[in-house]
């Protein structure tokens, strides 16, 4: 194995040329203008795929293909399934980027750390490369790999994954696999290396409200009709209660309380509310009273409004009451919340606050349950001691404010736990502008698969 | 006078297509793209006015240009100020339009009357023109006009007319009319005459608000970090309260009593909620419980949220908390109210409500005072009846929702009172798509000035 991670060493200069030719593809799956560029990438992967020998199939769907490929077979080893995303986020505001989004290239941040710039640095080009380059330093040295790998990359994370749970349903009766690994998370800390084990889950909801027949002046209709943009502020004003809990009827049924040693060990390592907030230049913890700024995005269910828009917000004023107003808002679940039930309960709150003479409609934007992997179990533990060796310092479990629902899906269809394993760090501004991946993230994290698809061999 | 009134339905034709070339020009004050526009605008009407002898001066300010122009002097008749606005307001949603807003035409309307189309037919080219167009008429048979005539035409009054006020009050020494008409405003019912009496003062501020430093990942920090939409539709949301009274402090400060009269004057004429709602598609009056909307809108002052834009609003669906949230918001003021201390007062209001680690900024677009004019006087006495002897109806006196901060300011410079006539109907869709002015709105009101510029003159 040392001669693998001196081999990756060697190589890192070559391993970024790769990244960056994957991270040059705009593949923005949420913007039909580049559908192309899905396509792209799907592509870059089955040719970088292949020239390691994995057996590739380009599977299509009605939005953005997966790419689903097999290593050649390792009788009797374990058999892992790889999971990560293609496709990134949209870019606007695209004039706060100090660095156009899909022109990588690498910098000294202010603290004098390299890091990789561009959208999907981190989130997830980045993260999946860390994977496939440690496969890849295998392959070129023992030209196959010690365990069975099946990867699939999907093209839609950012945009729902809509196709992704049918076609999991598909290749449970082809695949078998052990156990799943997913490399989209955050370290605990700079060099403190993590393994994810609760993933909230979500529901995406947009909320369009319909009322006079056409734009009014505001003076000759003011007071007198409805002005959409007061019902929608009202309905998300109403959706949060002064201290901060979400007011839908049986929001919080199936919410655990927040085991107390799990509590205490984020304390250990220094997850205060300043941790959270001070880099993005805020200092009071919003939303629930009685839980910290870790354990409210960690452990608690969320309500935010991703998006508004109505009426007139070009260059001055124009006094007219729209016809029409709309908010993007979306859920993020924890425990045994249940995403449907949650939707079915918000569209009811909606609707009873909507006058007799306005409309609403909705678009849904997926939903999906939270999970947590069970904290005992032979293969966490090996896992966790390749990451301690890499870093030098102990495996912390932690939790993720974010949805990956493919983690839910993989239990559903296969029976398996994912193991959530990234190198990420919170300051990597995913989803907003100027992302970035530590090229150190990059390095240590190929080293740290290596060392972890060896200790799974034995 | 009657040769005159012939002379203007003969010359009908040529007074539109000199209406159609004003109209074409897209004179949109509010977007600085269109600056070159204004000036085109301010220079068509010199060319126009000169025409006929006036004495033509296009004075530059640190916006768009006024036109100021002067007939030749009529001794001892009374001395008449004409005011209207050659702007117009922007034409978003463009793909609203049947025809291209600066592409006018007449088409017949679903009963079969004639109707004039484009952005500014109704507000305000379409009304100025009235106005002018009689004074032609007039000099084409007499070669002078029967009175002294000051037209005064701005081009910011869809944007808070900002420099008009200051000229105004450079005028003071060198212009002393006597009695101020503006054509901007509605008739009562469709052939039923009207001066407007009432007119509501404005107050437009825009709010923004800030959070944290960058667009944040909605699940890494989802409940923890401050949401500015959410601020901003709960600041919205408390506006008004359960029976839809604005709750700043001190609001209805000088808010008069309904005079019993006029509102029963108001029934006679019919109009009821459905009246005014009903061309709108709603049947629900919004606004303050206990008043009608007629009431609510000529007589009660109120509060629009005119536009309101925060985070991802594009295709698909975008999980992020986004650092800032704005929204356009105005007060339409009535009788005593304060603008400025309404302005100051919603501002304490805003920034109480404003998080800790957040903040606010405010951009201000115009205030002006609500103003009433005396229901006695023999000017008023002869106006009416020349409308009546046009149009066959009693002339009604009414109140408008819209703001015409120039009335206060006439009031204040020259110490007159401005006699609102305009030939608009409440369904022009002026500020809207589709803008238009009824061809017997054009016709009879041109014939409406001659007959009261011809009632003055005695």
């Amino acid at each position: 194995m040392q001669s693998i991670l001196s081999c990756a060493d060697k190589d890192l200069i070559e391993s970024l040329n790769r990244l960056f030719d994957f991270l040059r593809i705009p593949s923005i799956s949420a913007d039909p203008n580049h559908n192309q560029d899905c396509q792209k990438a799907a592509k870059w992967l089955q040719n970088y795929l292949q020239d390691m020998d994995f057996k590739v199939q380009i599977c299509e769907t009605k939005g953005h293909p997966i790419v689903l490929a097999n290593a050649p077979q390792v009788k009797g080893a374990l058999h892992i399934l790889f999971y990560g995303h293609y496709d990134v986020q949209p870019v606007d505001p695209l004039e706060l980027w100090q660095i156009p989004p899909f022109e990588p290239c690498i910098r000294n941040d202010f603290a004098g750390n390299k890091v990789i710039h561009g959208r999907g640095s981190s989130d997830d080009k980045g993260q999946i490369l860390t994977f496939l380059e440690a496969c890849l330093a295998i392959y070129k040295q023992n030209k196959q790999l010690p365990l069975n790998i099946t990867v699939i990359l999907e093209g839609e994370e950012e945009n729902g994954g809509e196709h992704l749970p049918a076609f999991l349903a598909r290749q449970k009766d082809q695949l078998h696999p052990d156990i799943a690994f997913i490399c989209d998370t955050d370290m605990a800390m700079p060099d403190v290396p993590a393994i994810t084990a609760m993933v909230r889950g979500l529901v995406g909801e947009e909320v369009k409200i319909y009322a006079a027949n056409r734009d009014l002046h505001s003076g000759l209709y003011g007071n007198a009709a409805q002005n959409p943009i007061q019902i929608l502020s009202e309905i998300i004003a109403a959706l949060r209660d002064e201290v901060g809990r979400v007011t839908i009827p049986k929001f919080y049924d199936g919410v655990p309380e927040i085991n107390q040693s799990i509590r205490q060990q984020w304390q250990k390592i220094g997850k205060t509310d300043q941790a959270l907030l001070d880099p993005i230049g805020l200092y009071c913890p919003a939303g629930e009273v009685g839980f910290n700024a870790i354990e409210q995005t960690w452990c608690r269910p969320s309500c935010e409004i991703n998006g508004i828009m109505g009426g007139y917000e070009g260059p001055n004023f124009k006094t007219i009451i729209p016809a029409h107003a709309s908010a993007k808002i979306s859920f993020r679940l924890v425990g045994q919340q249940d995403p449907f039930q949650i939707r079915e309960n918000f569209r009811i709150f909606v609707r009873s606050r909507i006058p007799k003479d306005c409309k609403v409609e909705f678009v849904s934007y997926g939903a999906s349950r939270a999970s947590m992997i069970s904290l005992e179990g032979k293969n966490l533990r090996k896992i966790s001691k390749a990451l301690e060796e890499e870093w030098n310092h102990k495996t912390v479990v932690i939790g993720s404010g974010g949805s990956i629902p493919v983690v839910s899906d993989l239990q559903r269809e296969f029976g398996i736990e994912s193991f959530l394993i990234g190198f990420a760090n919170v300051d990597d501004c995913i989803h907003s502008p100027n992302e970035k991946y530590n090229l150190r993230s990059f390095h240590k994290g190929i080293r740290s698969w290596i060392r972890i698809l060896y200790a799974l061999r034995s």
